[in-house]
């Protein structure tokens, strides 16, 4: 299943996906794609609706980010052994984690906006795991169980507000505008293996990440149970897992992202976003 | 003006502190100490209302955080010379900032969760400035026409999950309970200066920390406009502001917490709170 939500920002309503890529209306079985509604249990009632049967949504509405309710929005550095290497940077020995403002989140296909002052802003394609239920001191094993899907998220990074001043990384990840997420949660039963993922992204047609899930260092089972002896994750709550190689401050010489510049970025499943940059004036 | 949060977890209503320090009953006037109700218009309105004749609540009720819908945690780290000192490291050229989970946020009165695997839970009595509307590139003059008024913020701290499990320090800080805030989020009116507030902590009765807002490195009005070059801020977002020596860490030897202990901090104006800390089983 993949859900969606639709409509203008802050005012968006849940939906899925038919099998005919039409966006259909939820908002008469569920509030939003948040919340008790993302439970697996809740998924399981919901995958069993006929969606010939929801209404259908006419025209080609705007794609808001596709889980609301983010109390976290978490991401893993340093998480492929080849992105380590381009920034210098050794695999760590254990998961480096920090927190992307959740004001940041917005929808995938929305403007990407370069802050005042930046003149260092990054791309990073990155695979999005979605709480489903609380999770504290859970195992590896049992981690799987406490996700709710996945989704493409683009974990737009400005190296110099994160690098050059003073820590910590989470300064320059947090600007609005810099975590867009979708087009769609998609329900874990259709990702057969999360750790077998293509993933890419381009700049005006470009390729500059060509990667795959298969290279993270630490995959999504760990990721979930290490979180969970640090701090309890919440339904909605979302782990970004780092991303493969190829982000502007790795060119020789670096490139970074000016207004005009067109993203895209997808990965396999999860559906493709489209960034346009502009300035922030 | 003092407003509180009162009754069980998740299901807190709105109160204020009235002259003979009871609380009354907001309910009827806003739904939650949290987004528009604490808009600087909200509050001068709120102000007018006459405290004696809203409902008296009765009895001793639990105080929640005293402000709801907390999008980013949001602390500055080594912000008082003489803490950086203790901890061994140079005050930074520019503030150096990470997130607390918002899921580390509670009560102010309620028990302090040691976590599993903890050995070096550590106290930190900190000013929380609590933001009342959206700011965004606002300058350090107007700095303060965002902020809604201060609590007291305890920003425990796990040193060995901060320091020695890889980056990032919002991993040491993030534990369920590791965020007391409150009991009152006092309307910025009642502070006639942030930067000269008495702050103190004590465990089991022995005082460990006893400073003042004074000796901050980057006052409050920097801060709030620093942060806002990096990221908007909401209604309801917290920035705690960083803790003045006497932490466990920096003791010789150092001192942690341990199941039975009991915390009291404060800040002149802003309230006391008490923990008692327990094991996490």
């Amino acid at each position: 299943m993949k859900l969606v939500r639709y409509g203008a920002p802050g005012a968006e309503k849940p939906g899925l996906i038919d099998a005919d890529g039409n966006v259909r209306d939820l908002s008469g079985k569920i509030d939003d794609v948040a919340g008790a509604a993302i439970a697996p249990e809740s998924l399981i009632a919901l995958s069993s609706l006929d969606a010939a049967a929801l209404p259908l949504v006419e025209g080609n509405p705007r794609l808001g980010p596709c889980v609301a309710g983010t109390g976290k929005f978490i991401c893993i550095g340093l998480n492929y052994a080849d992105h380590a290497e381009e920034s210098g940077l050794a695999v760590p020995p254990e998961p480096v984690i920090f927190m992307k403002a959740t004001s940041a989140i917005c929808g995938p296909n929305d403007n990407l906006v370069i802050p005042r002052g930046s003149e260092k802003t990054d791309w990073e394609v990155e695979l999005g795991v979605v709480i489903g239920k609380t999770a504290k001191y859970v195992s590896e094993e049992e981690a799987l169980d406490y996700v709710a899907g996945y989704c493409t998220v683009h974990d737009v990074s400005e190296r110099a507000f994160q690098i050059e001043h003073q820590g910590q990384w989470t300064k320059g990840k947090s600007a609005d505008t810099f975590g867009p997420t979708g087009p769609w949660l998609v329900t874990k039963d259709e990702v057969a293996d999360p750790q077998n993922l293509p993933m890419w992204l381009k700049v005006n047609g470009q390729t500059m990440q060509d990667g795959t899930t298969g290279t993270m260092v630490y995959g999504v089972a760990h990721l979930v149970s290490y979180l969970s002896r640090f701090m309890s994750l919440q339904p909605g709550d979302i782990i970004s897992t780092g991303t493969p190689p190829g982000v502007g401050m790795g060119q020789k010489p670096p490139r970074y992202l000016k207004p005009g510049d067109v993203v895209e970025l997808g990965i396999e499943g999860l559906g493709v976003q489209k960034q346009t940059c502009v300035a922030d004036r």
